[in-house]
This record gives structure tokens, sequence and C-alpha cells, in this order.
């Protein structure tokens, strides 16, 4: 089982790290980019027979309290 | 228009932040982890009005040149 979890920066946060990627994107020539955000992607490998529901809470608990910032950073979780 | 791109370390490539993110897993109680893979998330917001398949080129070109390390790293574009 696969549980992957995005980390993304609250609407409303700065994100310069974007920024800095969207002015470089257009300072070589790409066009049409509105705007580029940055965040964070976990792969997470689960042991096989784990209870799906219950791996999506320790998955949401472990996202919550390790991997994110929740003060300034949402997260997002899918089990497949 | 949103682009979503996915950029992981390939199959065989070490990932000591991963590595150190499961090992913390552990020593603070969770178990049924196999193994945790950092990448990076990238969210391209488009101008709207593009049309979808020369923005899904665009992207994949600015991923695979900008984005990631094609020696190591996948890069995946998703397009909403």
């Amino acid at each position: 089982m696969l549980a992957k979890v995005f980390v993304t920066l609250k609407n409303g946060v700065l994100d310069p790290q974007g920024k800095a990627i969207h002015h470089a994107a257009e300072s070589i020539g790409y066009q049409g980019i509105a705007d580029v955000r940055q965040g964070k992607y976990f792969e997470i490998q689960l042991d096989a027979g784990l209870d799906e529901a219950l791996a999506r809470s320790q998955v949401e608990k472990f996202a919550h309290d390790v991997l994110s910032n929740p003060v300034i950073e949402d997260y997002r979780v899918e089990i497949s």
C-alpha cells in the first residue's frame, strides 16, 4: 500500500522559491505562466495488509505532526 | 489551468532524507512503514485559454530542463 503526501504552502503565505522559479522560467522564454508554487511530496510505502482506514488516519497524523508545519502549510494524503 | 509536476528520485538512487524521515517516524512510534521517499511538488498556474496539448508539452519540457535533474530524477506532469 502506497501513501502519497502533498505538502503545500497555505494561500497567502509568500513562496520566494516559487517566485524564483517563475522568474527563471520567464527569463529563459517560457510564456503563459501565471504563478508557480513549490511544495513537498512524500511517497510512504506501507506494510501490505494494513487496514486502509487505520493506515490513512496514521498517515494523516504523521503528515500533520512531522511532515508539515500546520501554521503555514496544508497537506493532503492519498492512499493507493 | 493548473499543471502539477511531481519530481521523484529514480529507483535505485539513495534517498538519505527519506531514510531520515523513516527513522524519525519509527523512533517516535509509527509502525508499519516500509519505506519513505521524498520528492518535490510544483503547482504551476497557467494562463487561461492556453491549448491543453501545447501547455502539456511546454510544462513537460520545463520539468525536464529546469525542475528536475533527469540523471537521477523522474518527473510526472498532470494538467487539470
